[in-house]
């Protein structure tokens, strides 16, 4: 499996504007970028550690995938990415070693990544994301 | 708050020897060291994918932390550490701006780090350790 590095750590807030007093006041980061991706009802808040980002993730509708987490478990860890040149190669990789996947292709993520999430029954209780950047050399 | 990058994810697992397939066969990552830490209650298990590693924790206790943490959650994300050049610095900061702190004062971590904890309902729901390598200049 092709992966080079931590893409970044998905992290569910109940509200973003109020999260980012301390990320940014507390821990220092910058705040890059805040996105909304519409299909996945989230707005998302992007900050670069080293090589990982931070992606804080805000659910806009109370039936969201968020919301629905959130409810459940609190704010907190939502996913962990992995960086890999291809979302398609690893996905038949994964696929072929009987990983149960959530998205059999890719789609399009944040940032204009694309992206497939691997369901966590397949990866010891870790919600997964791999990614690729269509524009970047990895 | 200097901060450099994450220095690894830490993952609640009920046993290190079942998930190992999944992270070396499955994901194709190495695991470099497997540690005891007799005061935490936990065998480790080490990869580094990037700048970052994976931390998989076990509970050597039905009364540890990792196995309540599995009990109530199952497996999972557990934690998120920051690299610091100085833990006792960035402690003094993070108590000054009034985030609720788990550990005081730098204990001994695994890797032979000096780490500390900051309380999950002062950082958004992530439980979030820093840490401080005393053998590398960061």
């Amino acid at each position: 499996m092709d992966i080079s590095h931590i893409e970044h750590i998905g992290i569910a807030v109940k509200s973003i504007e109020e999260s980012l007093p301390y990320y940014e006041n507390v821990l220092g980061f910058k705040c890059y970028s805040i996105e909304e991706v519409t299909d996945q009802k989230v707005k998302t808040a992007f900050f670069k550690i080293g090589q990982t980002k931070i992606e804080l993730l805000e659910s806009t509708d109370p039936e969201g995938t968020i919301a629905k987490f959130i409810e459940k478990r609190g704010e907190g860890v939502h996913h962990v990415a992995f960086s890999t040149p291809s979302v398609t190669t690893c996905l038949s990789e994964l696929e072929a070693k009987g990983v149960q996947l959530i998205d059999k292709a890719p789609r399009k993520g944040a940032e204009g990544l694309n992206i497939a999430f691997l369901h966590p029954k397949s990866t010891h209780g870790v919600l997964t994301e791999i990614c690729e950047d269509p524009n970047k050399k990895q």
